[in-house]
């Protein structure tokens, strides 16, 4: 008995050691080595060492441990066009085979012409009856498996290569490190909600129920096998952005973040509401000004207004009032694709 | 450098070693020791040994395995009212208070009459301007608050204990058992989200993320120090009953349960959406029929049709014809709460 106790003392004084060493090889090497050191790496180390040193007054028990990521412009390229929206267009042909009286109604008309320019200027309204068109009325697995088999052919017209190709890889580094700290990462994009699920836990070891984001209704039926489904329909639930991103984190974590990246104004409010919480907590917008490398249209760009995209001088002027940290691609990424 | 490889395979080895004989006793031990032996606790132990044994054709890589849990009825109890009814009654003269022409006004005018009888027979439109009273207008942070404290005061009128401790130990059981073997367990409750988010955590280990139930908007604003807050809006965006389950079930999580328990026609959708899936699925619903340890109002009590509960007797037959598992609480459970 002596004998057997003393065996099993051993045994956890071993497994004990196994894990310090294994900590202590984790903890020397860079979790994020695509960045340069500068104040936008520092303000990360610095948060997740703040908030999981036990018996400090930031630590932040793993339940609570929640990051919320932006998706286009932040995890990846959103420049020329949201590749939600590429889809749609690129959907249409179908469309108005399966509906031959669409070929001669606006907007579809001028999609189907291959216009690029007309296309690039129909009006935002236009823009949602081709959204609606191609992302509804049809059932959950069959959008699905369309959004997927678009995925494997489709090229960005940049680089031509898969748009899951386009994401950054300081962020991917981002996404892990945190969750090496016991953070639960989300999405939080203005994107379609069921777009996003289909490639975020491929792209991103992200599952489908940490994916939040603009969601529409469905309809509850059953086929003629008695089998029920549910069909996407056009009604919107949420649109997922500007406030509607704090909404949609309530609706759907029930939890304030601690950590909250972003890259434009639809994200200001995401990134308010977390930054309103206790404790430590770190804000980020990811600035576009590599126009070698991606793109250039920040607000510290020499832009004139006008060109100035979805990250405004207001927007960069509140995250300096704020203490909120400003990722200069340019700056702090030593490196942006996969593929470089 | 031998010397040193061999300690760390010596030392991976005992780790081995020391992690299979966790297994074994794991295994061992009853995971369900509030079931008695039966058909019910079997579909629920064959379910798990189905699903989580790798290389056989029903296995469910960890990431998928996602189970969904009514709560009212389901986990605990819900007669004679539904907690969160008797919430909102209870919340009816802090509201007068605040309001005080709202004592003239139907349905509070009965509400503060105190007549049990008469509250009893108020119609489901009267109870849902009840809700609506006092479930919205309010911050989040202020409902969350309102909750907790009366959660820890309120006692439910036949055991005159707190509902948190009117729990089912043998479903209990079965989510530590789920959670064990990599499933997530998930709330799908017809009750309000924000509600069972309060005390889902402490009570059943679910954190507030999975739990999905009928869901209002809520609106962003900023406070007199310019701190951002959500205040609940009586706008409806879930309700979480019927085929609003599946709905929900693909809005805040995305991927089809592998198991799903309920207790009601409230719970048919669920289910029958769950067994439509692939694979091994797992349908179970729990039958009151315990009138001495708990209530008895089900289909197979000997009840005219008109005391028959939410457990029709044509759910009854759904069932039986499926292949889903009927529970019965006299029947199946040793044991029914902890204080017993």
């Amino acid at each position: 008995m002596k004998h057997d106790r003393r065996s099993m003392v051993a045994r956890v004084l071993l497994l004990a050691v196994s894990l310090t060493l294994a900590e202590q090889a984790l903890a020397q090497s860079d979790p994020l080595p695509s960045w340069n050191d500068g104040s936008a790496k520092k303000a990360i180390t610095d948060f997740v060492q703040a908030t999981t040193t036990q018996g400090t007054p930031k630590f932040v028990p793993p339940a609570e441990r929640i990051a919320t990521f932006d998706q286009d412009g932040t995890l990846w390229v959103e420049h020329p066009m949201y590749s939600q929206v590429m889809y749609c267009l690129e959907r249409v042909p179908a469309l108005v085979k399966a509906k031959p009286e669409l070929a001669k109604v606006e907007p579809f008309k001028t999609v189907m012409s291959g216009d690029r320019e007309a296309i690039a200027k129909l009006p935002m309204k236009d823009l949602e009856k081709i959204l609606a068109a191609t992302l509804t009325g049809m059932s959950v697995d069959q959008f699905n498996a369309e959004v997927k088999a678009w995925l494997t052919s489709a090229r960005d017209p940049r680089w031509k290569r898969s748009y899951t190709d386009l994401t950054y890889v300081p962020m991917q580094e981002v996404l892990k490190y945190l969750r090496a700290n016991g953070y639960k990462t989300y999405i939080v994009t203005g994107g379609g909600q069921d777009f996003v699920r289909v490639y975020a836990e491929r792209t991103y070891g992200i599952p489908p129920e940490q994916v939040v984001g603009t969601a529409g209704g469905t309809k509850y039926g059953y086929g003629k096998d008695g089998k029920p489904f549910l069909t996407k329909e056009p009604k919107l639930l949420l649109n997922d952005n500007d406030a509607g991103k704090p909404q949609g984190i309530h609706l759907m974590i029930g939890r304030r973040p601690y950590a909250a990246f972003g890259n434009s104004t639809g994200d200001r409010q995401m990134l308010e509401y977390t930054g309103a919480g206790d404790g430590a907590r770190l804000m980020m917008l990811v600035m576009h000004d590599d126009a070698k490398r991606e793109y250039a249209y920040g607000p510290a760009q020499g832009l004139p207004a006008s060109k100035v995209g979805t990250f405004t001088q207001a927007l960069y002027d509140e995250a300096k009032k704020k203490g909120w940290t400003v990722i200069s691609m340019k700056n702090d990424w030593k490196k942006i694709f996969a593929f470089e």
